[in-house]
């Protein structure tokens, strides 16, 4: 492992054992072994080092996007969404110490939003993502023609985020059980038939 | 405004602040202008005290389950969940200093947790309440026989909780903009008719 992937393990686990707000360069170096001059060599913002956890150390949400849009067609809708639904609540689940820290601080907040600002990146592309792919089942006639394909992902995407929080709070059971559920109802809809 | 109320409202504007993990039981006293004594007579534990703020200065959800549980057979279904959506992202914007600081930290998480168990309150129970309304619809028939009212329940609010969350770190236009969509999306479902 090279130097600015050892800083990027590092991050992760100190934000995990003290929460972001103490997650300071010194202590993150320390944990990397390394110097904090070495550390802003690789990372000149704290901001750019948090992107780069999100990013790296927490990729369940990219492959399964990735994925997907290799399932047009493939399978059943239903499917490819549930399988996506669990990993998308295993990734919140995983960033939640990193994505709530970043919320919780004014200063932190305002940060990362210009971060994000600047990039073009930020939390919402996954459900532009799941949307797109939605829009091309939709083309291929498995999903209704007058379908709202970026609401149903961001009603799935939110349920599976807020799955990763409610869970943190309250034991409500395996979190795998919730997807099959959550699908199966954003497909049918509830207008009586 | 007595002792009490005067220190859950310090503690939420020390909270909006300073972020949670800085929100020391010293902080909030000196902003509610009493003793660091006073206020654990009213407060034995942090938790207590959060969840105070949560409950009593941001009452936008409360108000919101209520009204919903009069609105069954009155004016339409995709009018009521509308409205409730609305408020219900208004909260969560809100509360979002808060329930992120809770999140972030492992030994206010654990505390918290705890304090959730021993009351049986908690985040999930909007979820159960506009699962409980959506069952009174199906019962007179404006929902769907079929329908499972609890998912139904925690894909709209989870989309509106991850809108805040979203709206904080992206911008993403008005808030309100997106409630019709999700609810239309929530009512058709997306299987091809």
């Amino acid at each position: 492992m090279g130097t600015r992937d050892r800083i990027v393990a590092a991050a992760e686990q100190v934000i995990n054992e003290l929460g972001l707000a103490r997650a300071t360069t010194r202590e993150i170096a320390r944990a990397a072994g390394c110097s904090e001059a070495l550390l802003y060599k690789h990372f000149s913002r704290k901001e750019d080092l948090f992107h780069a956890v999100l990013l790296e150390r927490m990729p369940a949400l990219t492959p399964a996007v990735a994925r997907l849009s290799g399932q047009v067609g493939v399978a059943t809708v239903a499917e490819n969404l549930e399988e996506f639904a669990r990993a998308a609540i295993a990734f919140y689940r995983r960033s939640l110490p990193l994505s709530s820290g970043l919320l919780a601080e004014a200063s932190l907040l305002t940060g990362f939003r210009a971060m994000l600002a600047e990039t073009g990146g930020g939390p919402h592309l996954p459900i532009l993502l799941l949307g797109a792919y939605l829009r091309e089942e939709q083309k291929i006639g498995r999903v209704d023609a007058d379908a709202d394909p970026d609401s149903a992902a961001a009603l799935l995407l939110g349920a599976c985020h807020h799955r990763s929080v409610l869970g943190s709070l309250v034991d409500l059971g395996p979190d795998d059980a919730v997807a099959p559920g959550l699908v199966a109802t954003l497909i049918a809809g509830l207008a009586p038939r």
